[in-house]
């Protein structure tokens, strides 16, 4: 992608009265657009990032055997005073049509799945079964704050599973549990497995996945000697109980949670199957939420310098930025265009490329490769066009390497399939 | 994927107070489950023909140099007032937070995407851009209909283009409309490229890309001699205006549109531009739109026969489908089990197979195959396997070819390289 004909736009000043720096970078180095309170649009550089997110996840749910749908964003009413949660769901958005017809905007959607499940599920044959949506959930959060990483509209993969009992719906979140793990390792976070409340989901526990992050909204408690994690909503105490020693207090963002949601939905809708006696049994359920902006904003937080963001590979926008830098702007050297633009031809053929082919500054380019943070800056001049070489920077390092022209696409590939994120 | 664990259901019956066929042919096939008026979910079958929709539509809007983007879909009041249809867009849900700010539910983004590009255009060199984005609609319908071809919620692709001047706006739509056509004739429709009003969106005339289906909603007249078409919103004179000769009368399904917006919404915005002589002009702006289950809809709507639906090789939610029968569904033929497991295994490596694992009758297999309408089956039964055979049918065939086992592999990448759809 030539940056000439690209759709983003770069800022030296932070949001107004935002003090997340991953909101401030996001913004500053063009992902992220502010609409309103709690409201962002995704510019090109952001909406890739949230495509790589979806693909790894895609991967890890599908690897344990969850299929993917789409479920509606409007709910009836009905479904939601059914279970309870038309009024006690304090983020809960709700409008009319004009036929005076009520909704909800989804903001989860077991409202909608266990009707549906009903349909679906007659016999012990049919569990169990575990699907997934990505799609846009709505809350009315009475104080949107820290930029995308609480808002009013949001990206969300959510799963659901079903079972024939607690043991078999166990053994699945426990899965899930793994996945997501893995799944957060690969975007570049360090994933902390917490012990939280079920909220209006179950009366039982409910694990989070919490980043440590100074703008984290949440605090944990860690033990440095068993390493188990809990959530201060369910014990304020910063003592472990079994190891008997301090905990560690982290502030954290949660990027994802787990449920055993029990029997409770199953009741509510009547989701029940037949076994192989011929009894009639409710459907143990689970579900599962990864909030898509939240680990966007929680790999900014958490993956930056002085200088801008420092996106792992895995996620990255472009995985590489080339930028070619002209010592005078008004009259450009036609022989390092050419050996540039060859080198962008020949490289788009491995993988998309970001090339800075504008007539600005060196500064001014340099200052914004760094701002962005594409993983790997290749970086042509006057200087290294003398000696037939390239600049090589990770932009997680400081060493420049210089490599000869005739080994540039080696060294890429080389450098694409090594595991360093 | 075994159908064993598959999420979908079929029925025998057609939805209750439905005539469309599309909407229940999709319903009994287990593609879509219906939530109330106008609203519903994607079961797994319907979200990968979603999917593969998706994937044609974005190679060729990447191929025309669009830039895929995801813009907010609660839309501030305040841009909507400022457009002057707040009020006068007839189908805009409206919705108010607990905080008392008001929403529009976006049914179109112009009111977003202008104030966003006014941020990001500045000059000349700032243009031409052109930005889509796949994601929910919502559109207040006082009539849902016909299924999924009029909801009250809907994946839409909206594409906006800016430029510097009418020529330049102009020739895009050319190339978005010729991108159209690709994108129409791939997923297996026959577009009847159609003048249309402009509605809110122009004062000027719109393109329109329509279906011939009888459940269609819009009538259009089309010339048999210089094929030139028109909805009857802008002639109801069934006579081409050309060549003086009697037009057919055609019922169609609307699945995409094409905007020459003008400079209505820039004067609006103030979305300018400074050109290279430091003059100030108005930005000139498209707007594109496909409505994805619309698109499955005319599809549905137009491949059938009384057994069911017959997807398009393009976008079939799994190219083969694999039936297993067993003459003894209560003592099965282990021989005949092993086949086809080592045949759903070895065509699994080259494709994806919904694979028919069931104990279930054949002739039901045999039916439910016919309803959900994958291009190729292939059939193993004890009679075939006798024969070291495999049955081999396309779904738009009455022809059965058996196949030897040992050519199953090479007949099946030869249909699939085929360029027949």
């Amino acid at each position: 992608m030539r940056q000439s004909e690209f759709l983003y736009k770069t800022y030296k000043e932070n949001l107004q009265e935002e003090t997340a720096k991953s909101a401030n970078l996001l913004f500053r180095a063009g992902f992220i657009e502010k609409v309103g309170a709690g409201i962002y649009n995704f510019l090109p550089l952001g909406f890739r990032v949230l495509e790589n997110i979806k693909t790894i996840i895609r991967q890890e749910l599908n690897k344990i055997g969850a299929q993917e749908f789409l479920l509606t964003a409007l709910h009836p009413k009905e479904n939601w005073v059914k279970s309870g949660r038309w009024e006690s769901f304090d983020v809960l958005f709700r409008l009319k049509s004009q036929l005076e017809k009520e909704y909800a905007l989804g903001p989860t959607h077991e409202e909608i799945i266990f009707p549906l499940m009903k349909k679906i599920i007659q016999s012990y044959r049919d569990l169990p079964r575990a699907v997934y949506q990505i799609q846009t959930k709505f809350r009315d959060e009475l104080r949107a704050k820290s930029g995308i990483l609480r808002t009013r509209e949001f990206l969300m993969k959510d799963l659901y599973s079903f079972h024939r009992d607690n043991d078999d719906l166990e053994a699945y979140k426990n899965k899930v549990d793994q996945a997501y793990l893995r799944i957060f390792k690969q975007v570049g976070l360090e994933p902390i497995k917490t012990k939280a409340s079920g909220g209006t989901f179950t009366s039982g526990f409910s694990t989070e996945f919490q980043v440590a992050a100074e703008a984290g909204e949440d605090l944990i408690y860690r033990c440095p000697v068993c390493r188990e994690a809990w959530n201060e909503e369910v014990s304020q105490s910063n003592r472990c109980p079994r190891c008997q020693v301090e905990a560690e207090t982290i502030n954290a963002i949660e990027v994802g949670n787990t449920f055993n949601l029990g029997v409770k939905f199953s009741e509510i809708f009547n989701l029940v199957y037949n076994d192989n006696v011929g009894q009639t049994e409710l459907v143990w359920a689970g579900c599962y939420g990864i909030g898509l902006p939240r680990v966007l904003g929680a790999i900014a937080e958490t993956n930056n310098d002085d200088k801008g963001i420092i996106w792992p590979k895995s996620v990255a926008p472009f995985p590489i930025h080339l930028l070619v830098l002209y010592s005078n702007q008004t009259k450009i050297d036609q022989k390092l265009k050419l050996v540039a633009e060859k080198l962008y031809q020949t490289l788009s053929l491995e993988v998309e490329i970001l090339y800075d082919d504008r007539l600005t500054s060196s500064a001014e380019k340099l200052a914004e490769a760094d701002l962005i943070g594409l993983p790997l800056r290749l970086v042509l001049s006057q200087k290294s066009l003398e000696k037939n070489q390239v600049e090589f920077k990770e932009r997680k390092k400081q060493k420049i390497i210089l490599k000869p022209w005739r080994e540039v696409k080696t060294e890429v590939r080389r450098w694409l399939n090594s595991s360093n994120n």
